[in-house]
């Protein structure tokens, strides 16, 4: 299934549907966890007004180095095990919201496209085999970064905690095999990264089998899953996120998640 | 005033009181942060069953290095900005609650006494001379940290995010000065760290406008201001948190906040 999380004229206060077929949206009761309920309601996605972020999660976990050529683009070690940082849920935002350069560290912020996994229930010390029965589902997301801020902290929160730095959406699919999607980003059309999921070093049942272990995933719950190589400031000379760039993720069987880029009013 | 979140035979399911005197408890309606009505309950300490955590923040924030002599023991460079880290609120847990030694990494489990600011509304932007005024009040905060997941991740939210490892509590208080107060440790009775805040090398207000800097502060958000020195790592021997342990947090003007230590069954 396919969720979408929008506001139209007539659902002003936004409202979850379900995608009957490509464009026609079913709307439903309640929460994207909840129990599906139909309202009757339907939908044409072309009377979408604005996508809201999939869901409020209440905590963001995010994997760094997860793919072995992003991991040597940035020169640093690859992972033995997966390596855990968090971003602040204030940095929600939706498909094709804005992202904002803050004041603090407008000049070296850079894309990351990125699998998200949900998590549909409650999650704790489960194994790799039952791990995917507690995902929900999936969507895009964009882990934006400001790149002088992560590297002067070392700890990698703050410059990946700035609001609107958690593009996520469009859509939230639930039957697509993690492990085969081919993932992309674009930068005002032209193609930046391009990588598969299959390149994963811990692949998503491992990674929610792991968070669990001694740590409750709440339902909810958000996993940025990494981002393959040719980010930004590792590329030759630097590309960074600059006022009106576009910045694309496309992941396979679920959507582009699109952002345009402004500087902080 | 002083907040508490208990259950008692009569308010089985929780609910918020404010203290009326040392041990008499008027019970509120409603969330800490909402404007105050009282229910015409009154109920003393002696009958609270268990106390709840303060507050279910969207976000916990939590600075590293945030006392000079901290930095030193640590062996760890001493930050020209505040050093910003995040806990999982999945992590969170209450007064008397156990702290919980995760089969992971059961065996260097430490704790760290830390002051606890809890944002009262919306911030964003706001000035080092505006900030307190954001701020709802303070309750008392032990960032338990698995030391050797600490070390192996280099990100520290792994280590720091495993269920129970925020203890917070036992109260709330709104009508202290954050600039002047003692902080302790306490490890089954010895004192441990014997801390002020006057010795934070970015003091309260500092942290709510540096961290409030394109970056939303949202209404709960909780903010752990880092911890004196005297933590169990840097000891000689070290020293770790082990079975039936019993680790407390004062902080002057709030109160005691006291963990029992049990092994994950």
């Amino acid at each position: 299934m396919k969720f979408i999380n929008f506001t139209s004229a007539r659902f002003p206060n936004g409202t979850y549907g379900v995608f009957a077929d490509d464009k026609k949206i079913e709307v439903i009761k309640g929460g994207l966890l909840d129990p599906i309920v139909k309202s009757g309601d339907v939908v044409d996605e072309s009377e979408v007004i604005s996508y809201l972020p999939p869901i409020n999660p209440p905590n963001i976990l995010a994997i760094g180095l997860n793919y072995v050529e992003h991991s040597k683009e940035t020169d640093d070690r690859i992972p033995t095990s997966p390596l855990l940082f968090m971003k602040a849920n204030s940095a929600v935002t939706g498909h094709k919201a804005n992202i904002v350069l803050p004041h603090m560290a407008p000049g070296r912020v850079d894309y990351e496209a990125e699998l998200c996994v949900i998590i549909g229930r409650k999650a704790r010390n489960v194994s790799v085999e039952d791990a995917l029965n507690y995902v929900f589902g999936y969507t895009c997301a964009n882990d934006v970064s400001a790149r002088d801020a992560q590297a002067s902290d070392g700890q990698w929160v703050r410059a990946k905690s700035f609001d609107t730095f958690a593009p996520m959406g469009p859509y939230v699919v639930t039957d697509i095999d993690p492990t085969n999607l081919r993932v992309m980003s674009r930068l005002n059309g032209e193609v930046m990264q391009d990588g598969n999921t299959s390149d994963m070093l811990f692949p998503v049942a491992t990674l929610v089998s792991y968070l669990s272990q001694g740590m409750t995933l709440l339902p909810g719950t958000a996993i940025f899953t990494g981002t393959p190589s040719g980010v930004g400031f590792a590329r030759t000379p630097p590309v960074y996120l600059k006022p009106s760039d576009i910045s694309e993720i496309e992941i396979e069987g679920i959507g582009i998640l699109s952002n345009t880029v402004v500087s902080e009013q």
